[in-house]
């Protein structure tokens, strides 16, 4: 026992109790590990995509269960390496799955930082640097959408973001549904195309809107919204005595990366005086290029835009922006609650900075920070290099798609979404009745699962409208090369010929 | 030019054209920085807990501003260290400002290795190692809450955990509503303490419900929901016709840290077929420890709580999980939008892992795996000693306040919180009017503000209900110690003293 210990209630109160160079030695064996099997082969094409094991087998090999007493480091540095071994790599230059990829340095750096400071961005007393770097990074981003002026906040996800924007829609339509609720209100109904994201729906339900008052606009055959058929629906909801208050168009949709038409959207929003929403939580990022940034031409018009820089630009999960025109305060009004603990008005500093009651969280990550940290290092036209890179690269495959065999291309890529079919031969010649397509929409999972106990690569596949599976092949990374496509065809071919 | 380059749209499309053993050594830099700038004095009482800047004069200091070009590797280093340095050390054991605090080196290993791995949980297919850890804690998490089987998610925050609470609570009243929202719906109305957590209203106004239709319950003067009370609030309810849905105790209140008695609360629960929900974000971890976990007895007849581990018990912000006593799929059926891109019901594998569908996000971080990763390595022992020394300090600085002159415990601590006055001697033979009040309210945020420009510690303060400014002070981390606790009273006399 320790001099001069001071008990209460048999526990000994000098001194701290853990031992903290044990604690940050194993910090310093960790990072060694995970730079060793991961960072420094995050670019390695000889390396696994993932290790795949099923889940009762991974759950064996992983040692799930927590005992009474710890474990010595030794065996949990030993579960650290397998926790990475048995992970999927999404940042190897053959993960085409989904729309993140890739590693950004600087970024990674940054997020090191920020778990190692733990910080909660509500306050500038607690988190005076993050509350100004996400400040600087919104004022960028709205400076992208062409807008003088905005507001916003980064949310955890763009599911969220899109949530936010409904509710200040209908805030905006009538500020007494936040005291008053939804059950004396009209039947309010929002607008968004039949590509959207599946979070339009989540967010109705949430909101407590309902699915069913989401309003599905007819697309055209390349995925974008008819803006007559927008006009259509509104028409509709208002003979139905419905109260239109939002339309959510989509830049970059989810599976063909389709860009809505946002100026004539927005010509519609401004002749009925509707909220004009932008999920550009995917396609965004095409406004860092000066090539392609005209995907997203009316942006500037809209009244709020979900922008996710985890997707296409690489800052890590979860890093997503809502941007809002007004910056009359609409954010914070919707969304405070005023609480006196936190958001003191007699602090001793400028309490506009304390920006946490404009979320709808209370501890919120600062999320902001990697990518300002990304952007400051690469520049805006290190970004734009990127961006045109992956969408070059995507260009590349659909024409190399379109020159071989047994390959079809089903939309010319818009973005960087490439949806094909592969047909294997044994299939060229057969009729297209009810039985082919019956058969061959087990191609793609066949050659999936071939692909994931292989380790080799990984690349989506869904049905889709009125076509049964096919590949939905994402580039993000500039880690992924001209030889990367080839490889993409060529593996394809060698898992699905037999078919 | 490289040989036998392939351009597309003038972009050359062989080979990666990012430079990786520049960031990689950028990544180490970094990690040397914050290794020795931080984690190292991260237990260090000599170092300053933070540098306060202005606003103004920090944004000068950051250099905030994103340029076109990249900026240099020196440039970048030394802006981590002065975002190291300018920022609010959470660890520091004199940081007692927030319902967090501390570094656990465990969890901060583990969120190395989620950053560099960058998974999304949604699916087994992409994220198996993580989708089996949440699943792993989640099941340990419901065997302390009591239950026999439950569900649940690791949600970004309390607020959202208990959004998701009032979600699934209207629900189970009417599943309809999912589909046709509320406005045909009657008025439903909630009922929580006047001491809950503001995010209750927040979930009102962001769900629909109206922050009106959110009754507060009377607590007694430990800040308690008042059974009685609530009784008569729901017979308030049901006189006005309105429909009762949900009852949201507290356990471990923001600002006095108190429990509400949660097995009365689930009698009357019972009784009007209410939901009962216990937001436990705060005092959800008590429940690790055998001498303290009686205060939240009755917890097992909640249907769901919510319980952050990235408080209390210090993994790291965000980490928080919402469980759900149903086992019977309503987290799912409730959330659900069967997405087709991701949630293919044709996999090879078993589709139940892939658990993103109860979620109302998309790409949603692996949470769950740092807590996993701490209890594995401290064992629910080594969880139990921190909570029972982090509250017997708290008991040992009471008793210590309680013996001062010029301080004044407000309430005994329940928890981890200790609220009190410190009155200066000039105030203390003063006549306790109007004029009295006024001019000590701004004694606390004096303090404050000479402590945030010393450095020298972190004590939050707020008016509550009858009390002006009072300091309220949280112990969690192990690294604090009795001589901590001594220095704090000590401090606030030396800053208050000429008051």
């Amino acid at each position: 026992m320790k001099r001069n210990a001071v008990l209460v209630d048999g526990v000994v109160l000098n001194g701290p109790i853990i031992d903290s160079s044990s604690g940050e030695k194993f910090v310093e064996d960790v990072y060694r590990i995970l730079m060793n099997e991961l960072v420094y082969k995050a670019s390695d094409i000889n390396q696994k995509v993932c290790e795949w094991q099923e889940p009762e087998q991974l759950k064996k090999l992983l040692d799930l269960n927590i005992k009474d007493n710890g474990e010595p480091h030794e065996k949990l540095l030993q579960l650290c390496k397998n926790v990475i071994k048995y992970s999927v790599k999404t940042s190897h230059p053959r993960f085409f799955n989904q729309l993140y990829a890739g590693m950004d340095h600087y970024s990674l750096a940054a997020r090191f930082i920020t778990e190692a400071l733990n910080p909660s961005v509500y306050t500038y007393e607690v988190s005076p640097v993050f509350i100004l770097t996400e400040e600087a990074i919104l004022k960028k981003m709205i400076e992208f959408l062409g807008w003088k002026e905005g507001d916003g906040i980064f949310s955890p996800g763009g599911s969220v973001s899109n949530m936010y924007a409904v509710n200040l829609a209908r805030y905006k339509y009538c500020p007494d549904i936040k005291q008053k609720g939804l059950s004396s209100a009209p039947r309010l109904v929002m607008f968004t195309s039949e590509e959207c994201h599946y979070s339009m729906k989540k967010a109705a339900a949430f909101l407590g809107i309902g699915t069913e008052n989401v309003y599905f606009v007819k697309t055209d055959d390349r995925g974008k919204m008819i803006p007559e058929e927008l006009e259509n629906q509104i028409q509709r909801a208002k003979k139905e005595a419905a109260v239109p208050f939002l339309v959510s168009a989509t830049s970059g949709t989810t599976v063909l990366g389709a860009f809505d038409p946002l100026d004539d959207i927005a010509n519609i929003c401004e002749k009925h005086k509707l909220w004009f929403h932008v999920d550009a939580s995917w396609g965004g990022s095409a406004l860092m290029s000066q090539k392609y940034r005209k995907c997203l031409h009316g942006i500037h018009r809209a009244d709020s835009v979900a922008w996710n820089p985890h997707k296409m630009l690489m800052a890590g999960i979860q890093c997503c922006a809502l941007l809002v025109r007004d910056n009359s305060g609409l954010l914070k009004r919707c969304h405070s609650a005023e609480a006196t603990y936190l958001f003191q008005q007699d602090k001793f500093y400028d309490v506009q900075y304390d920006t946490g009651d404009k979320s709808i969280q209370c501890s919120r990550r600062a999320d902001a920070f990697k990518f300002w940290m990304m952007w400051k290092a690469l520049g805006t036209t290190g970004l734009e290099e990127r961006i045109n890179r992956a969408l070059a690269l995507t260009r590349y495959l659909a024409s190399e798609i379109k020159k071989r065999d047994g390959f079809e291309l089903l939309w010319e890529p818009e973005y960087a979404n490439t949806c094909f079919w592969y047909i294997p031969p044994s299939f060229r010649n057969m009729e297209k009745g009810p039985e082919y397509w019956r058969k061959f929409s087990n191609v793609a999972p066949t050659i999936k699962e071939r692909m994931m106990k292989k380790g080799s690569m990984m690349v989506g596949y869904q049905p889709h409208r009125d076509k049964v599976n096919f590949f939905r092949h994402i580039v993000i990374s500039p880690q992924v090369s001209r030889e990367d496509m080839d490889f993409v065809l060529d593996e394809i071919e060698r898992l699905g010929r037999d078919l």
